[in-house]
Parts: C-alpha cells; sequence; structure tokens
C-alpha cells in the first residue's frame, strides 16, 4: 500500500517536470528568467516585491532595470496581484481554490495556464509568487531558473530543521522582517547556523522590507537574474 | 480529467473520515476531548502550548487542571516534542517525511498510528498540534472535537481572506503575538472584520504567549473542553 502511494506521486511529479520543461522552452524562446519566490503566509513576499517594484525607477540609468511580469498565486482572492498592479507591470493571479479546500501550491500546469496571460516577449523577468506554504511549492518545479525562499525572522529559529526540503530547494534564502529583532526572543545567529544545516553554504540575505534595510542587495540579485537571461539569448 | 482528479481527492477525503471516526470512537470511549491545533509555521502553536502547561500546576484546585497529551505533527525532526515532553506530560511525534517531500498535513491515519503510544485511559485532553500550513490541515479530519487555529498578528491582517478554509473551519481563533503590534503595519480591527467576514462570529481570543496576556482565557477555555468530555462519560 505504502509502495502504491510513492508510485502514484512519482507520477504526478513526472508529468508536472513534463509541463515544467515546456514552461522552461518557453521562457527560454522568449529570453524571459524566471524566479520562483516561496515561504510561509505572511513572510512579506508581496511586500518585497512591492518595495523592489518602487526601486526600479529609481535604478541607476548605467545598468537598467528589467522589465518585469508577476504571477501571483493564492488559494482565493486577488488582494496581492491588486497590490502589484498598481506599480504597472503585467499581473497575473492564479487561484488554486478550484473544486476540494484549494491546493496549497502552483505546480507547473497552473503556471502554463497563466502564460497566455503574460507577455512574454515584453519583459525580461518574470516572477512567480507562490502559495504561502513550507512544505509542497519545493515539490513542484514550475519550469523556473531561481528558486527563492523568504523565512521571516518572526518565524523563530527552526523553521530550516523542521522544513528542510524548502531550505534545501533555494539558492537564496531572504531573512526578511530583521527590524522586529529588537522585540523577539530569536537568536539570529542560530537561525543561519540552522540554514547552514539545512543547505551547506546556501547564499542568505537580511533585509527588511519595511525599513528597506538589506534592498539593495536583493534588487542587484534581482535585476542581475534578468540580465543573466537577456545575455544567454 | 478535471472531473476525476475531483473523484479521486474525494475518495481519499471520505477514507479519511471512516478513519477520523475509529479515532473519535476510541476517545468517547477514554472520556478524552480533542483540540486540532492549526496555524501557519512560526504562529507560536508550541511556545503557546508551553505556557498553557505551566500553568496548570498554577491551576486553581476548586476546578482541577486536567491530564493532557499531546500529538506532535512535524515534517521533520522532533524539536517541539522534545520542548513539551520537559512538562512532564505524554507526547508523541508524528514525522511526515516518510518517502517524497513530507505530508503539509496530519490525517485521521497518522493520528491513528499515534494511538497505541498515546495512555488514552490516562489523560482527560488530548492535544495535536498539528503542521505549520494553513490549508490542508484544514481539510483532514483527525477524530478531534475542536478546531482551533491560531494567526500571529505579523502575519498580516490579510490571511483570512486569502486562507478562508482554514477561518471557516476552526471555533476559535486565537490571535498570538499582540505584543508586537506597536512595531507593525497592521490594523487589529481589520484583522477582526476579515476573520470575521471569512466565519462571520468566529470567537477570537487576543493572546501574547510571550508576555502572558489573554493567557488565562485561552486556558480556561481548553480546560473547560475537557470538562465536558469527562462529564459525558
Amino acid at each position: 500500500m505504502h509502495m502504491q502511494r510513492i508510485r502514484v506521486v512519482k507520477e504526478a511529479l513526472d508529468a508536472n517536470n513534463t509541463i515544467a520543461r515546456a514552461n522552461r522552452a518557453d521562457f527560454d524562446r522568449a529570453g524571459v528568467a524566471v524566479v520562483n519566490l516561496m515561504s510561509a503566509p505572511g513572510s512579506g513576499k508581496t511586500t518585497l516585491l512591492e518595495r523592489s517594484l518602487a526601486r526600479l525607477d529609481e535604478w541607476n540609468d548605467a545598468t537598467p532595470a528589467p522589465r518585469l511580469g508577476i504571477i501571483e498565486g493564492d488559494v482565493q482572492g486577488n488582494f496581492d496581484a491588486q497590490r502589484l498592479a498598481e506599480f504597472h507591470v503585467p499581473v497575473v493571479q492564479i487561484n488554486t481554490d478550484a473544486g476540494f479546500g484549494g491546493e496549497c501550491h502552483l505546480d507547473a500546469n497552473m503556471v502554463r495556464s497563466a502564460l497566455p496571460s503574460m507577455p512574454l516577449d515584453s519583459i525580461e523577468l518574470l516572477v512567480i509568487e507562490n502559495v504561502g506554504n513550507l512544505v509542497c511549492p519545493a515539490e513542484f518545479k514550475v519550469g523556473e531558473d531561481h528558486r527563492v525562499m523568504i523565512t521571516s525572522v518572526t518565524e523563530g529559529e527552526d523553521k530550516p530543521l523542521k522544513y528542510p526540503l524548502m531550505f534545501r530547494a533555494c539558492e537564496l534564502v531572504v531573512i526578511n522582517k530583521i527590524d522586529l529583532l529588537p522585540h523577539l526572543d530569536v537568536d539570529l545567529n542560530q537561525l543561519l547556523k540552522n540554514i547552514d544545516a539545512a543547505h551547506p553554504g546556501v547564499r542568505c540575505m537580511l533585509v527588511s522590507a519595511k525599513t528597506g534595510e538589506g534592498l539593495d542587495a536583493w534588487c542587484e540579485w534581482l535585476w542581475s537574474t534578468a540580465r543573466k537571461a537577456t545575455a544567454a539569448v
């Protein structure tokens, strides 16, 4: 019984990977870099994107900021999509609540269903804001180049030990809400040690989307992903 | 294809409900009240339980505190179980990471597998700390009497609108970390309005597990669930 269950899951992931590769091919043809942004609910993904979009205009003319598109994944509602559409970038909302109680992650087919609404030829960087969840989003590739997770310091030091796959699946961990550290019983060094135990050597970035601390490094990293993709086309 | 998928999910939930009823029968025979405690990762479930267990000893002798047991659900590790076992109550750890990347919720069969290790005849109240996730745990009954969720104010006002099933599935919403409100751009009234929009009339409790604010009301509610179950046997 246990074996059978694993087989079915494997098949589901095989099908997902097939569609993820098709998405990947479309992104490559258009020269679009794709970042899959994941976190627990309320870690600040949307606020970080708002702050990043606000920086686009201020960016150094010598290294022009990329044209962004955003796919928003939520169980229900389009609140985050509305917030981001204020910045006049193309935003496509995916809701995962059709039938059942709602899917807890985006999969490659959901992202594929959003692509006809996204002008891939007019953008250089697509950010996919996944459903807030530290487990399943890490299991489903969607055709992205880069996987990034945000962990808020308010969530405690122990999350890398309890949700190791998510930390292992990402090449960059953004540690957000560092402005709150003085008000928390959270040991930042222990959090960094636990992240490194889950994913040795993974890059970490300390950020406060609220105060703007660390935003330059984050935007530089994000914009650089787009420059690499454009250079490759 | 879409229809077939829904059918399979329904069958999975039917099987889950069958096992949940078997769990329920065992709890009833033993006169044990069961609380399913759910939240996003890092909302403070374990810390709230630590504070509740610390109160057990101080409780009024006229209304004796119940004997507790705890089932801990995590993808990986037993950090929370270790923290709670310090209070000399029976704690059973369920890890959901067998095969695959880990299940993002507890289901009735996982809880059933933990019952032989839990001395049901020696306890009056069983608290099941679910995997940190605002989506799937709400979809899987495990045989509980009461479903409670914790939402931390750091997660923002919009979570009831984005994860409505979780808020609708619970009879009590504990709003935790209220000590951080002065440091956040979060509107508590808007959060309360959004909770009421998702689940009209649901009881909300303002708590800071850190400072102890609101803990009396929470413990009184928790202990009262056990008294009702014992009275019914």
